[in-house]
């Protein structure tokens, strides 16, 4: 087991009729007026815009709205409600969405309080030393955005789907109500379980031995998605397995699963973004459901052991990477690039956004060549 | 699975030569004198103390020491030590010890600030309102107190063994070392494994349904417990075996391990807090061994379907309690009272004691007679 520092501030409120609490929370920290940060308008269909609005209302909490986050967020929002951020002097920001928009409020959260492009976040050219307040309601459970520091968005005019970090934006409250996720499309809980796993696995198999605690956390995560992604798929308004499949993605990537691990490998994901910066309309858990299998593939010999355990304490059969995706095939995920809509000649293309980033991986570490071959693999 | 609040604002900083970290960390926090606050003198012979008065002196902090807490803490030296961090002007306490240097190190934070009584936030008169920042450096894993904001005290006038809980104590950092508990003597480690397992079963017992995830992570922290204990009677050095009990015994009651749960029970907490109330040398864990398996026994049907797969998912074996019975016999933990010292004519008086609490319990609400009978099956 590795030293590590654990450290996680974010409030985590869940559970039923918890959104229309936002209004409360707020007051009691002082906030005056916020930012309200949102997608595409699912929030006006779900009645949760409603909740958040009223709540609001009563609380005497001013708001101004920033709408149009887009799945794979892109940095011209940001950039558009960091402006209006500052304009309207808010003292905070309040996302009510995804993960894209929780990830983009973070951005917009430590963008407002720094002079330069938001982008440099991402590029590593500087470190976030602050941010205004960040409150957040999640109405999609998936990428752990809620209890964590982790913002992923890309740059549409370099194609770059780069990631920053920072104590500084982790959510101060956070709202998780599993009753919100009712009306769902099955595919976007699909996409969903496979962020989720692929989290996990990143810590999971990242080679860090001797961490019996955190691999019998990481199991039981696994064990959890994936008994309640085939309880949703059944019965969507199933309350007790949407609870425990919100909880599950929400400890996926808090920490939880990574006590005592290097910090992950992530090769899987940083090839995945290349997916989706290529072709903004794949899901990113669409894209891990192809790329993180070919990456097992193609280290298996390293982690042999592992990929037994996990195959026999999750789906009962050693060939863990078969029990994988197997599974993804049974609940419709895609398997291979192809389906993703990708041709042959995108593997170079691919190849090329993802090097940018080599070499990558902790459990191996890829080069250029190595991408190549995980990416034909998943073709 | 209930609604919950998930919030633990203490940074662990977990593993090999953290201790001597500590200058580096107050002096981050801008604290300039402390009370250290320490029992018997143990950390005189294991090094930590010295590692912790060489890192203060090289980062300029003052201290001020008091000693002499022990095992089963009393009201008294709480009182004495917050005396002296009143009069010594010091901006933080900072606990080096166990869960009873922990426990009342936390009072003394509290205590500090409050002008009244220390004692009133025991009989629950007032809450903590506020408290001057704790740190702590934990020698002893067992109690989980390192990473919450519990703390349980002996008033020795009342023979009353009582709790409170507060967010502004929990510490600020908390070091975890688990190399400087190879030295522990092995019944040390024992009791540290009851405590903690029975933290896990005060949640996992406590009658709520659908708490698939917390379910399996409690389940995972007992396995990684029973697996760890064990290594450690054979080597008390094994260091990947004591970082990993280190780490279960601080989820087992940080927040994790009750997720969605209704709080957790408490009984067998309450009646083993009698016990240690009458003979304050038995310790917390080995009280715990007696207790639980006697309330598991008379709550038995109430969980059968819960006991049963408690047993077969830690020990293989359907029967849970007398699994853990057996295992506790194992590795050396008394399994009645008799074993502690108690006799047949002590349980009136243990009854009266805990039955000061009475009722207790969430499972099922205890009254008097259902106390007296729970200690007629530990006798």
């Amino acid at each position: 087991m590795n030293n590590f520092v654990f450290y996680n501030p974010t409030k985590l409120v869940f559970g039923r009729n918890t959104v229309e609490k936002i209004g409360e929370y707020l007051k009691k920290d002082k906030i005056k007026k916020v930012l309200l940060l949102a997608g595409g308008g699912s929030i006006k269909k779900n009645g949760v815009y409603e909740k958040v609005v009223r709540s609001l209302f009563e609380h005497s909490i001013e708001k101004v709205e920033v709408w149009g986050v887009r799945p794979n967020p892109v940095l011209s929002k940001v950039k558009e409600a960091i402006e209006i951020a500052r304009k309207e002097k808010v003292d905070a920001i309040l996302a009510v969405g995804g993960g894209s928009v929780i990830d983009s409020a973070k951005a917009v959260a430590a963008g407002t309080k720094y002079e330069g492009n938001v982008w440099d976040f991402y590029i590593g050219k500087i470190k976030v030393k602050e941010a205004i307040p960040l409150y957040t309601i999640l109405t999609l459970s998936a990428t752990g955005t809620e209890m964590n520091g982790n913002s992923v968005v890309t740059n549409e005019d370099t194609l770059e789907k780069y990631s920053f970090s920072s104590i500084h934006v982790y959510p101060k409250i956070s709202i998780v109500d599993p009753e919100i996720q009712f009306t769902l499309p099955a595919n976007q809980t699909v996409n969903g379980a496979v962020d989720a796993i692929s989290h996990v696995m990143e810590y999971y198999f990242d080679g860090t031995s001797n961490t019996q605690l955190a691999d019998r956390i990481d199991e039981s995560i696994v064990k959890t998605l994936v008994e309640t992604t085939e309880k949703l798929l059944k019965d969507p308004h199933d309350y007790e397995a949407r609870a425990n499949f919100a909880l599950s993605t929400t400890l996926a990537l808090n920490g939880i699963s990574g006590l005592g691990h290097s910090g992950g490998d992530w090769s899987s994901h940083a090839i995945e973004h290349a997916l989706s910066a290529l072709n903004p309309d794949v899901a990113h858990g669409a894209g891990l459901a192809v790329v993180f299998p070919a990456w097992l593939t193609y280290v298996k010999d390293l982690i042999s052991d592992k990929l037994a355990k996990f195959g026999v304490e999750v789906f009962g059969i050693e060939d863990g990477i078969n029990a994988l995706k197997e599974w993804y095939k049974k609940i419709g995920a895609p398997v291979n690039l192809r389906e993703l809509g990708f041709e042959k000649n995108d593997i170079e293309k691919l190849t090329d956004i993802a090097s940018k980033m080599a070499p990558m991986g902790r459990l191996k570490k890829l080069e250029r060549e190595d991408i190549k071959k995980i990416l034909e693999i998943a073709f």
